[in-house]
């Protein structure tokens, strides 16, 4: 689909802004975002797009970043899109890169996953936000097309009493050392590190090998124990979206949400590696 | 690989036993199993097997199912390889489907995971367990010929320092109604109906929408807001692996594996699908 202006492209329901590059709805979930070179680092590889967050630059029309962006307006939609496997609807306006963008006006890309993000400092020092989107199989989300409605309680979705089965695109996954970990999760047996849950089902206890510095893209972590904690489902989830983090000095857990903090549980046979856990600090929770 | 004998296999490493089907280490995670025409319900597909558990036959020689199979020994390694996401060695025999097995002696056919388990009575009517398991890519698994070897903790694993990214094999995957869930997440405001968590990150509250009945095969279940729970992570899985199940008539949850009852929170404008509740409590926790 091709449209002459940002105008045209709003007009057929597809972003609901002129300027702003990031939609999202009232619940806080981004929509559509809007790719037309405005920002330098952003890098496009045609079904994966690194897109920078908004905010933080100086008013002077320069692009000098004075202040830290923070999960705030759209950046935060995107990260709420990410937790909750929201797709996003991409639109290329002519001045991206050429190889992936219309000659002229705007084009609809089709659906996008917000796979990661992360915080990273700027040329100029303060922090930005990087969001890794991936292209997604379009005919999981028909809906996709219409504006998501709002969400208003009220009213019932129908839903589907037969859902279709198909097979999905192949997923770009990093090989794991399954010793790694096993070990990590038999030297806890199975109790979180972080809540001191351990889950018990009908058969064993349950854990996750949770990696510190993620690994693949743009983290490149290890894959090895000094780089892994057992933790629970819940406090994996909380870990890796930024929420808690932990003090490379102290081994306390912070919780920026809560503003609360708890010791690590740590075995002695357990060495962790210290610029990890910083890495996270800063990438992650988006802490300097 | 081809082998005239179970001998044979066992001398290879591939599977410890020379009788049992299902191998497993000393942790309790199934290894490999083998395949060779011995419950006429199993299933073979080719890269998707139906595996019927082990126990509850007649000691006479027949197969008559005389009790119900429980999460022991195999069934249970079984359980725990798809928990713990561990692939499973498949060696058929001659005596399987013919479309899919040796003419002759035994075969090592790859690796395999454990991709869903629930109970179903019998003809006879004792409940048995069944597994569905689905082809893997071997690649992502080296060290999957060698045997695991049992976890000691007095060593650590080397892991890797520089993992390697590769594309997986696509995944046969429902469609989803993603209103559906957005619905009963927006219901309880992402409060877990089971333990009442509600998960905080830095951008939003999080939760999980569950299906009771699960979609897709065996269970066929409906992608409706009164086929949901509006779950965190961990009562997610504890639910999905029958630690939990919900009393239709009481709405209490009961976690058989502690031993205790709650009471499930319930907003008015959801009902819930009491047949799903029921086939839950059967087939996820085996309960008649």
């Amino acid at each position: 689909m091709q449209f002459e202006s940002r105008e045209e492209v709003r007009r057929a329901g597809l972003h609901k802004h002129s300027m702003a590059g990031i939609g999202y709805d009232s619940d806080g979930n981004a929509e559509s975002i809007v790719i037309s070179g405005g920002y330098k680092d952003d890098l496009d590889e045609g079904d994966v797009i690194i897109y920078t967050g908004q905010g933080g630059q100086s008013r002077d029309g320069g692009s000098t970043q004075v202040k830290d962006q923070v999960l705030e307006r759209g950046n935060r939609a995107l990260v709420n899109a990410a937790l909750n496997q929201i797709p996003i609807r991409v639109i290329r306006g002519a001045r991206g890169d050429k190889r992936f963008s219309p000659q002229t006006g705007y084009r609809y890309d089709g659906l996008f996953m917000v796979s990661k993000h992360w915080f990273e400092k700027s040329k100029d020092g303060p922090l930005v936000v990087r969001f890794e989107l991936r292209k997604i199989d379009e005919s999981f989300y028909e809906v996709a097309l219409e504006n998501f409605s709002e969400t208003t309680i009220g009213e019932t979705p129908v839903g589907s009493i037969n859902p279709v089965r198909k097979l999905s695109n192949p997923i770009d996954r990093i090989k794991r050392d399954p010793t790694v970990v096993k070990w990590v999760k038999a030297l806890y047996g199975n109790q979180c590190q972080i809540c001191q849950t351990t889950l018990r089902t009908p058969t064993t206890s349950y854990s996750q090998g949770a990696h510190i510095r993620g690994l693949g893209t743009p983290h490149n972590g290890a894959d090895t124990t000094s780089n892994m904690l057992c933790l629970c489902a819940n406090c994996h989830i909380l870990f890796d979206f930024g929420a808690i983090y932990i003090d490379s000095d102290t081994f306390e857990v912070h919780n920026v949400v809560e503003k609360s903090k708890s010791t690590l549980i740590l075995n002695d046979n357990h060495k962790l590696d210290i610029e990890a856990i910083n890495y996270h600090k800063l990438h992650y929770a988006g802490i300097q």
